[in-house]
C-alpha cells in the first residue's frame, strides 16, 4: 500500500471561466496523482464582497486582455470556453446564486454527480451562452449530466432550504479564511500545512508541491498510461 | 538552415518581482527555443497610470497572498526573490524611474550588458533589500555586472538626457499599445500576428504558441543538452 492520498480542495464558481480551467485540469489529474480531490462549490460574488476585490473585467484593458487570454487558453487547455455575448449582464447582473446553491445541493445529496453537473452548467454559460438562473436551466443541466427528472426536481426543491443556503455560505467563508480574493482557489493539504493557490495557472506549482509530475494541461489519458 | 527565429519581446521593470520570474525563464529558454528575445525595460508606474490599474498589493488579501506566492515560486522557479522589509516604501514611494532610465541607457549603448545589469538591479531590490534609486546604487549594480567604473559613469550621465527619457517613455507606451495593465508583458510575433501575454505564468502557453517544448521553469541547461 502506497502513501495516503493528499487532500486537494478546489473552490469554484461556474460563473468564473478560470475556475472551469482549474476544474478540468484537476479532474484530469485526480487519478494520475496521489490526491483526493474535494470539489467545493462557492459563491464568487461573496468572495469579491468579503475581500473588497473587483472583477478584473471592470478595467477595460483587463477585459480586452481577458478575451484574448481565454481564446488562447481554450485551445491550449482544451476546454471549450466561449465568451457570452452580453458578458456584463451574465456575470455582473444575473450572477450564479441559484446555480451554486443547486450544486451545493448536488454535493450534499448526490456528490458522485457534482463533477458532471458542474461541467454541464459551465457548458451552458461559458460555451453555449445559455441561462443558468432559471429553475428550468438547472434542471436541464442536471438531466444532461445524467440525472432523472425526478432526482433533479428533488434537488431543485432543496435550494431554498436553510441547510443548502448555509452550506454555500460556509464554503464561501472557508475560501475567504484561506485568503481567497477571487476564484478558483486550490488548497493543498501537505504534512499538516495548507498551501492556497489562486487561479488556474498554479497547477504546475501544485504538482511541484505534491512531488507529482506535471504533464501540461492535457496529460496523457489515464487509459493510455495503463 | 532552419526557419528564422521568432521575435519575442519582454517588457519589464525591476520593481516587479513577477517580471524577474518571466525574465529568468525567458533568459533560460532563449537558446533552447528558436526565438530572438528582445528585452524591453519599461516603467511599471507609467503603465499603471495609463491603464488605470492599481498595484495588487494595495488590497490587503492580495498582498498577503503575494508574499506566500512569491515564496513558493522562488523555490519552484529557482529565482532568489526575497521581500523587501518596507515593501510599500520601496515599491510605491521610491519607485524605479532612475533604474529603468539607467537600463534604457545600457540598452542603447551596451545592449550586450542589459541582461546582466537588469539581474543585478533585481538582486539589489528583490534579494538583498538594497536601494536602486541613488546613483551609487546604479553604479554598484553595473560594476557587479562586469562594467568598468568609467563605462558605468558614462551611462549614468546619460540618464537625464532627453534621448534616454524619451526612449523609456516610448517603450512604456509601446507596452500600453499592446494592451499592458501591469508587467511583465511578453509579446510573441508569429506569422504576422502578435500575441500579448501578461504575467510570468503564461510561459507554457508561449511555448505552445511557438510550437516549442515546455520543460518547466528550470529547463535542463543548454550545456547538458549538448
Amino acid at each position: 500500500m502506497g502513501p495516503l492520498p493528499r487532500t486537494v480542495e478546489l473552490f469554484y464558481d461556474v460563473l468564473s471561466p478560470y475556475s472551469w480551467l482549474g476544474f478540468e485540469i484537476l479532474c484530469r489529474y485526480k487519478n494520475l496523482w496521489n490526491i483526493h480531490l474535494q470539489l467545493r462549490p462557492s459563491l464568487i460574488a461573496g468572495i469579491m464582497k468579503d475581500s473588497g476585490n473587483k472583477p478584473p473585467a471592470l478595467l477595460s484593458r483587463k477585459a480586452q486582455y481577458l478575451m484574448g487570454d481565454i481564446k488562447l487558453l481554450r485551445e491550449h487547455m482544451q476546454v471549450p470556453l466561449q465568451f457570452p455575448k452580453d458578458f456584463f449582464s451574465v456575470i455582473l447582473e444575473k450572477g450564479s446564486l441559484s446555480a451554486m446553491r443547486f450544486l451545493t445541493a448536488v454535493n450534499t445529496e448526490n456528490p458522485e454527480m457534482l463533477e458532471k453537473v458542474s461541467r454541464e452548467l459551465w457548458m451552458r454559460v461559458w460555451n453555449r451562452d445559455e441561462d443558468i438562473t432559471d429553475p428550468q436551466s438547472l434542471l436541464a443541466a442536471a438531466e444532461k449530466a445524467g440525472m432523472s427528472t425526478q432526482q433533479a426536481r428533488g434537488l431543485l426543491e432543496k435550494i431554498s432550504t436553510p441547510q443548502v443556503k448555509n452550506k454555500l455560505r460556509e464554503t464561501t467563508e472557508a475560501a475567504c479564511k484561506y485568503g481567497a480574493f477571487g476564484l478558483p482557489v486550490t488548497v493543498a493539504h501537505l504534512d499538516g500545512h495548507t498551501h492556497m493557490l489562486f487561479g488556474s495557472d498554479r497547477m504546475e506549482l501544485l504538482a511541484h508541491l505534491l512531488g507529482e509530475k506535471w504533464m501540461g494541461p492535457v496529460p496523457p489519458a489515464v487509459n493510455a498510461k495503463l
